[in-house]
C-alpha cells in the first residue's frame, strides 16, 4: 500500500484542495497546514455553492478535521 | 472467521469500490489506500447520484473514516 | 448470563442477518466476520426498502459499526 | 445509593424491557445479556409502532448501545 | 465552587428531576442512581408532551447519559 | 493569552450566563459550578424563547458540556 | 510545513475572527484564548445573520471546539 491518507495529505500541502464539510458546506483553497486530527489550514479560501461556484472569500481558514467528509487535491 | 473487516479492505486495495457516507453520499473509486480509523483514499473518484449515475468527479480523494456508512469492494 | 453482545455475533457468523444503519438504511447478508468496534462484513449483501423488498444488490460490504442501530441475526 | 444503572440492566436480564433508540425506534422484547457499553441483546424483540403497536419482529436482536435513548425494565 | 454537577445529582437522588433528551423527549421520575457517564435510573418515571402534561408511564427506566440535555432537579 | 476558556468560566462562577445547547435551546441562570467536562449547574434557571423571553423555570438545573454550543458570561 | 491549526489559532489571539458552529450559526468576535480542545474564547462577540449582518450581541463568549465547523482569521 503506497500512501495512506495522511501521507496523500501531506504531499498535497501547497496544493489547491475541495473540502466537503458536514452541513453541506464545500471550500476551495490552498492546502497550508494540517495536524492528526485532519484539523487543515487553507489559504486564499473560498465557500462554493452547490454548483461549485464561490460563494464567500475567507482569506485563512481552520477546517475542524471531526467534520470533515472528505477531501480532494 | 476467515477475514476481518481490515483484511477485506486490505484484498480491496486497487479494486473498485463504492463507498456510502453520512448525508446521502455515494462516491465510487479505486482504493488507493486506508489506516486504522478506515480514513481511506480513492482513485479516479467519482460521486454518484442516488441512481447511481456520475455527477461530479474528483480524481484522487479522502473520505474520512467517521462519516464512512458502507464500503462495498 | 449466557452469551453476551459480541458472543451472540459470533455464533451468527455463515448465517444471515437482517442490520439497521442510521439513516434509515435496512441491509440483509450473510455475516461473515466482524471486529471488536462491532464493524461487520456482509456477504450476498443487499440493500432493502422500507417495506423489507430488495433494492440495491452489494454482493461484499463492509459496515461501520458506529452507524449499525441493530443487528437481527 | 442501592442500584447504578448497571446494576438495573443486571437485575433486569430475564425479563422484558422496552427499549427507545435515536431516530424514533422502540423494540420490546426479554433481556437475554448486554455489556459495559450498554451494547444489549433481546429476545423474542418486535419493534413497535409509534403507538406501541408490534410492527416488525426480529426474533433475537442486538442494539448498540451509542444509539439507546433509554430502556425500561 | 461549593459543588460540582456530580454533586448535585447526588444530592438530588430521592428526588424527583426532569430530564430533557436529544429528539425533544422530556421525562419526570424520581432519580435513583447514576454512574460516571450520567446515565441515570428514574423511578416512577414517566414521559411529559411538550406541554408538560404526561404522556407515556414507564415505572423504573434508565437513561442513557450521552443524549441527557439538561436534568433539573 | 491571559485566560483560557476554562478560565473565563471560573471567573464567571456567580455571575449570570446565558447558554446555547444543541437543537436551539437557550438557557439563562446563574452559575454555580462546572466540571472539566463543560457539564455546568446553573440556579435560577429559565428558559428562553428565540426572541429570548422567558419560557420555562427550572430552578436549578444540570447541563451536559457535550451539548453545549456557547456560554456568554 | 510551516504552521500548524493550532499555530494559526496562537497567531491569531487579540485579531478578529469568523466562526461557523453546527446548526448554521456564526459569531464574529476577538479571539482572546483558545485550548486544546479548541474550545475559543471571543471577546465583543456578535451572532451574524446569514447575510453576515449583526444579530446578537454577546460581550465575552466560550465557543466549545467540537461544534466548530472553521474559524476564520
Amino acid at each position: 500500500m503506497t500512501n495512506r491518507p495522511f501521507d496523500l495529505l501531506n504531499e498535497s500541502v501547497g496544493k489547491d484542495v475541495l473540502v466537503r464539510l458536514k452541513g453541506n458546506m464545500q471550500i476551495r483553497g490552498t492546502l497550508k497546514a494540517f495536524d492528526v486530527h485532519m484539523n487543515i489550514v487553507l489559504e486564499n479560501a473560498e465557500e462554493l455553492t452547490d454548483e461549485e461556484k464561490p460563494k464567500t472569500k475567507f482569506g485563512k481558514i481552520i477546517l475542524r478535521g471531526d467534520n470533515i467528509l472528505l477531501i480532494s487535491p
